[in-house]
This record gives structure tokens, C-alpha cells and sequence, in this order.
């Protein structure tokens, strides 16, 4: 009974706790036009952006088209994420003083250019001073984004997760990364290959979610869809778009379809029933399963349930 | 002279020091047909389990029928090896204390999801509290299979590597692995080829065995070959295995050759000629011929030694 | 202002503060022929061997013959380097108190074999005794060619760029890695693909430059080329060379286009204008243009600078 018990513990530690995040979507703060249109998106994820999509003399506008999108906006089912500038910039103080006394506070942050567990702690010192002390729990998302960020993944992963303002994902930074190792972007992204999996591998070890690249070709739509499944191939659990056309696209690439759902619940019953016979592993259509496919397949429902499909 | 010797030291600082496991072939410790026909099996290591591969009503079974092979069945030139249940499992203390008071010690324990030092402390105090005094060194096998145990990989080589009961070598469980950051297994393997590398750099790098993937479509002897090949490549020193028809194919994998023996042997006794001419790098069969392609040949014909071909 | 100010100072940030090192072009210290020769060679940087190019029994000779070249040679426009012996060979404490004392200073100092911090720490402490007292800033670069190297290699970097004495650059050595590692060398290099990663990603976080490994076909040209241009899309600053026919290929590989460098400035001017008029991200060539492709096009522009072309 004990032994049963703690398959069951293994099955629910899946990355998945959070809130499906398959595509995050960045709208120009300081965009009336783009932050108005967004109420039509249906990304899973907004990020009203303070940072490289506002210009240096718009910081102020987008700050309180921003606070306004907040507090008199609907977004239907999207979360509402805010991404400041980074906090070197001398910009991310006056950002959060801002944007955290929105009535409405936003979903979650998103901090840029995160290089160091210093930076990290200092963030959530500055949002922790500002948030309503009744907030428990304030989670952000980080991006990593440099050649710096990288050789520090794991202090910066330690950091995040620890107290109240805690890191819930890990964002891929591809051109800003390739810009800072002075590499050059191609269609194969082969030059952030081990960049890329180190996210995802770092994410999943703190529990997190992985988001990849944006692709910043918003007209070729198949290439952003062999890229977006090549994300979700590599374990990514969501893609960066800046397009409303990327989308659907990349939403279609990061579920399941109903074939590898109804495959993965088959699998998951095959499984309970040979441990109720007293078996181990055990072939199920050519293949020996254990527990890894098991828990593959455990993934898949656990999306699938998240997304509601 | 003392220059001379530096050279010789370096010759034979090889990562083979240890006898070969270009096979692990795992073997359900509670199925008695297949522990009984583990005895015709050639592999180089055969894995008695107890964990995965034994379902939870039949550990105590498996505990007892393991025991049992250890001391009345002979396996020929087969390395004894026996999977314990993971250390936060609450199986494997009941595993190590039954399996290490058989008469014949197996030669090993491959311990599964390892994923932090501590759970290494952890694992060496337990079975030296356990083995007969008298027993100096006492190896082990870690299997790597989770994002937390490759960003921990470096403290898991520092405390396993320190010690009476020893590390070994770092065994690959890519489907765990893959399940454990939610990506999905392709046939090329690249969303685990990061992880893969990292195995092995860090295996050398602390002198050990680098044990490649299963390979579960155990039917499909040419895309066997083919991953096993690539593994030898990549400088992994064995592959896992999980049908015995799987064993001949990865040993041929991870075995020189005759003309590759033979012109390791060539390429080493020019090398000696140059150096007593006075010549450093020098120009053989159209390369520049330098200390490290040496040290290459020099790792073939320790393997042909080793497996006695 | 204060933002935009904050604009300049990270363009401004550029890995390549250095002088350029596109080749590094061995050449044994002990060859009288081969170091007269080097005088007409065009290569970045000049390394005189007294490593692994020179026979154990010619270390003395290379070392007087290297310590003549410094003192009475013109190398042209191209930077004197010399690789001593490893710090555990033996050797190297002689090569550096017989080169440091030449009456010009070679310009860098290349050491092989690095493996840890301790190693790094070991030669700066030699070096700095033996350099006068009024050379304020001495630069070395460091091969990364082993397992052990990889797995410390942010030890390395973080101990190299610390002092009077400091790291300008890591060098990977491909074919002595694979050899620590047991891989065997392919074209397609895949089995080095993740250390070549990881090197450019910390010689970048650190500021330094990333030379890539040499290819010892030196008669396969368009193989060099293939490998160089592929070496300078993963961020590679430059390319170890062993045969004067490889300098001006590698060269190309490794500066930019007449076509690349009008495109970079015209991209820049776009960004500038778009600033100017308030606009954050905006479209240029069917491209999304954010700071990271702004900031690729300034590495482009920097680089053709510094070579003068």
C-alpha cells in the first residue's frame, strides 16, 4: 500500500502545476491601439510591454496605458503579464512603483536581462516592499537572455524559487542571447541548441516552465510551426509570439491532439492494470514500458486537462 | 627523461581502468524464467532489478529470488550487478539489506534516480554500514534520469567519487529523462543530446564509465546499431540493454575493430618514432598527427586489451 | 536621457574590446625554418610552440630559438604569442623563467591543459613574479581541452579574470577533448558540439574571446571553410590554424562582408531613426527589429572596425 502510494506521489509531481502558458504575447505598452486589440487575443498569456517595445521617451505613456488596461480592461481568459525593464536599466524601480498600484494587480512579472541571483533577490525585494501585504503569493517570470544568464542558470533558479515573489517560469531570449555570444541566427537555430536545452533543463529540475524563442519572422507561419514543434519536442511548454497570426500556430503545436490523448489514457490503463496483476514493465504496442512512458503519457493527459480540450 | 615519463604518465591516465560494460542488460529480479536464462546471456554486466522492472507486490519476491542467484547460479564472465529501488522510495533500505547479506556480494549496485549528493551520502553510509568489514572498496553505478540530477551532475561526481563504496560510472536513463522535462523521445534523439554530453563530459571528467540509453524498440536491430554507434561516437563506453537479442549488436558497437586496432597500433608506434627522432607533431596519412590523436589510438587499444580481442 | 544613455553604454558593451584573434597559428619553437617563415605569414596571432609541436628532447633549443624570435624578429602586424608547457608537465616553470626574460615580451602568454582554477591561480602567481614590475596588465589565453576543463570551467574563467595577470581568451582543443573524453572525431564535429557550446557561452559571459578548434586536414580547404563559417555563426571570434593555407580562409569566415557591414549600418540608422520619432520594436525588412538585432548589428559593425577593412 505504502509502495502504491508512492507511484501515485511520482504520477502528480508533473512541471504542469501552473497555468498553461503555451503562448506568451507581447503588446507594446505604450500602443494604444495594440494594448486595445489585445482584449481580442487569444493568447494564453498577455505581456504588456515596458521594455524593448517602448522607446526610451514613451516609458512614462506606457506605464499608465498600462496601469489603465488593468484596472478598465478585459482580457477574457488571457493572464495579464507586465514586462518592466530590466533592473540595471534604471528604469525598473519607477516601473514597479507604477504598475504594482494598479487596483488590479497583473498576473504575474516579467523581468528581463536576469544575469545573477543578485538581481533576482533584489527584484523580489523591491516587489515584495510594494505588493499589499495580504498578497501571499506573487509569482514572476524571468528571461534569460545573455551568455551571463546562462552560466549563472542554476543560482538563478535557487534564488527565484525561494520566498513569497517566486519564479514560476523561465522565458529563452534567442536573439538577445545570440547578440551576446556575437552569434548569428539561423533557420536551423543550431547556434542556441545547448543555450535552449539548458533552459528547459534548468526549468524542469526547479519545477518550472520552459518558454522558448520568439520567432521573429512573423510572416512565415509553417517555419514557425516546425520550430514551435520543435520546442515542445525538446520539453518547452510554451513559445514567445509577437504576432497575433503566430497564435494558433503555436497553440496547435503545444497540445495534444485528441489521437496522443486518447494513446496516452490507453497507456496509462495498460499500466495500472499490469501493476494490479503483480507486473513490472510490460510490451505494449512493440515497446517495453516502464515507468518513464508512463509518466510521458501522464504529461500528456495532465495538458490536456489544463488546456480544457 | 623525466619529460619522457611525463608522456608515459599521460599514455595511461585512460578512462578504462575498470573492466568494460559495453552491456548492461537489465533482468526482472522477480521473474525466475528470466533470471534462469540470464545464464546463457553474454553481457558484460547483467542487472538483476529490483526496482522499475518488478512491480510493487513483488519486491520482497524479487529481494529473495536476487539472493538466491547470487549465491547458487553461475553467470559465466558476467559482471553481477543488482538494481536497488530508489533511496526516497522507502523500498531501498529493505533492498540493501537483504540483497548485501548474500554470501556472494553482487559486484555492484546500480542506484536509480539519483538526483543530489545527499541522496549519494546517503546511499555510500548506508551500504558501508552494511557490506563485511572487510571489503575495502565496493563500486557503484548512478543513473542519471531528471533535470535536478544533470543540474546536480558535478556534486553527484564529487561526493561518489569520494570513499569506500565508490561511483563508478554514470549510467543515461534518457526515457525517465525526457519524461522528467516533458519532452517527447524522436528517433534522432536530439532533445536529449544535450543531456547526453553532459553525461559524458562529466563521466571523464571524474575517470568513470559513461553507460548509454535504452533503446525500447527492441526489435529494431538497425536502429540499434545505429544509436549505439553514435553513443561509441560520442564517448559513452557502454549501452543499456533490454532484450538479449540487443547484446551482440551494442557489443560490436562498442568494440574496435581489427584494421581499427591495427592502425592505432600503427599511428602509436610512428608517434614513438618520431619522438625518439626528436620530432613533435608530425604528418601521418595526410594529418597532423599530435598528441591528442595519439591519445585517441591509444584509448582503442585499451579497449581491444580489455575485451581480450 | 539618462535611458538614452543607458542605450549607448550597452551597445557599447562588445565582446570584441580586444584586438582581433580570427587566426592563431601555430608554430613549432623549435623549427628554425618554420619560425623564420612565420615572419611573412599574415596571421592575427603567432603562437611559437613549446608544447606538444616540440619533441621532449628539443625544449631547450625551442625555448632560445622563441626567446631570439622575440628579441630580433619582425612579425609584421601580427601578435607574438607563446604556449608554454602545462603547469603540471614539468616543464613549465622553466619556459616561463627562460621566455619572460626575453628583452620584448611576447604579447600573450597560451596555456594548455588548463584544468582548474587552481591551475589558473598557480600561473598567474609565476608569471606575475617573473614579468617587470611596471607591466601593469599581462593577457593569457587558456586551452579548454579535457572533461575535467569543461566540467570547471566557470571556476576557470572566474579565477582567470581576476588579477594583474588575466584571461583574454579560451581556446578549445577538439581533438584532445574527444580524446579525454573516448569520442571519436567526426566531420560533422557533433560529438564536440555541446563543449564548443559551453565554451563560447563563458568565454562571453566573461568577456573574452572563443577561438575554435583547429582542423588537422589541412589540405581539405573547403572542409576548413564549411567548419570556420559554422564555428563563426556559434559565436567563435577566430579559429586555430597549423598551416599558412588555412590563415586566409579562416580570415573570411571570421570578418565580415562588404554587403553584411552596409546591411549592419543601415539597420543601425533605421534603429536610430526609430528612437528618435518615440517608436520602440518596429519592422525592417519583413523582420520584427528589437535591441537584440540592433545589438548582432553592432558586433558586425565593431569587428569591421577593429580589422580595418
Amino acid at each position: 500500500m505504502a509502495a502504491r502510494f508512492s507511484f501515485v506521489r511520482r504520477l502528480s509531481s508533473s512541471a504542469l502545476a501552473v497555468r498553461p502558458r503555451r503562448t506568451i504575447m507581447y503588446v507594446p505598452g505604450s500602443d494604444e491601439r495594440k494594448v486595445e486589440k489585445a482584449k481580442s487575443l487569444d493568447a494564453d498569456t498577455l505581456v504588456f510591454d515596458c521594455e524593448d517595445g517602448v522607446a526610451y521617451a514613451k516609458k512614462k505613456e506606457a506605464r499608465s496605458l498600462i496601469v489603465r488596461a488593468l484596472e478598465q480592461m478585459q482580457f477574457g481568459r488571457s493572464e495579464r503579464v507586465v514586462r518592466i525593464n530590466s533592473m540595471d536599466s534604471g528604469l525598473a524601480e519607477d516601473d514597479l512603483v507604477e504598475i504594482l498600484r494598479a487596483v488590479n494587480l497583473p498576473d504575474a512579472i516579467l523581468l528581463p536581462k536576469v544575469e545573477t541571483a543578485e538581481i533576482v533577490a533584489r527584484f523580489q525585494s523591491k516587489v515584495e516592499s510594494l505588493i499589499p501585504s495580504d498578497v501571499t503569493s506573487y509569482p514572476f517570470l524571468a528571461i534569460v537572455e545573455s551568455a551571463r544568464a546562462l552560466v549563472n542558470i542554476k543560482e538563478i533558479c535557487d534564488a527565484g524559487t525561494r520566498g513569497k515573489v517566486h519564479l514560476s517560469g523561465l522565458t529563452f531570449g534567442a536573439d538577445d542571447y545570440a547578440a551576446s555570444i556575437g552569434a548569428v541566427r539561423t533557420k536551423s537555430s543550431s547556434e542556441v541548441l545547448c543555450a535552449r536545452q539548458l533552459v528547459v533543463m534548468h526549468a524542469k529540475a526547479y519545477g518550472l516552465q520552459a518558454v522558448d524563442m520568439v520567432n521573429i519572422n512573423y510572416k512565415d507561419l509553417e517555419g514557425l510551426k516546425a520550430e514551435a514543434q520543435e520546442g515542445a519536442t525538446m520539453g518547452f511548454t510554451g513559445k514567445q509570439v509577437i504576432h497575433p497570426d503566430q497564435i494558433p500556430v503555436v497553440h496547435a503545436a503545444f497540445s495534444p491532439s485528441l489521437e496522443q490523448i486518447k494513446s496516452a489514457k490507453n497507456l496509462i490503463k495498460a499500466f495500472e492494470r499490469h501493476q494490479a496483476e503483480g507486473k513490472g514493465a510490460f510490451t505494449y504496442e512493440g515497446k517495453m514500458i516502464d515507468m518513464p512512458t508512463v509518466l510521458q503519457a501522464k504529461n500528456v493527459t495532465d495538458l490536456a486537462k489544463a488546456i480544457g480540450d
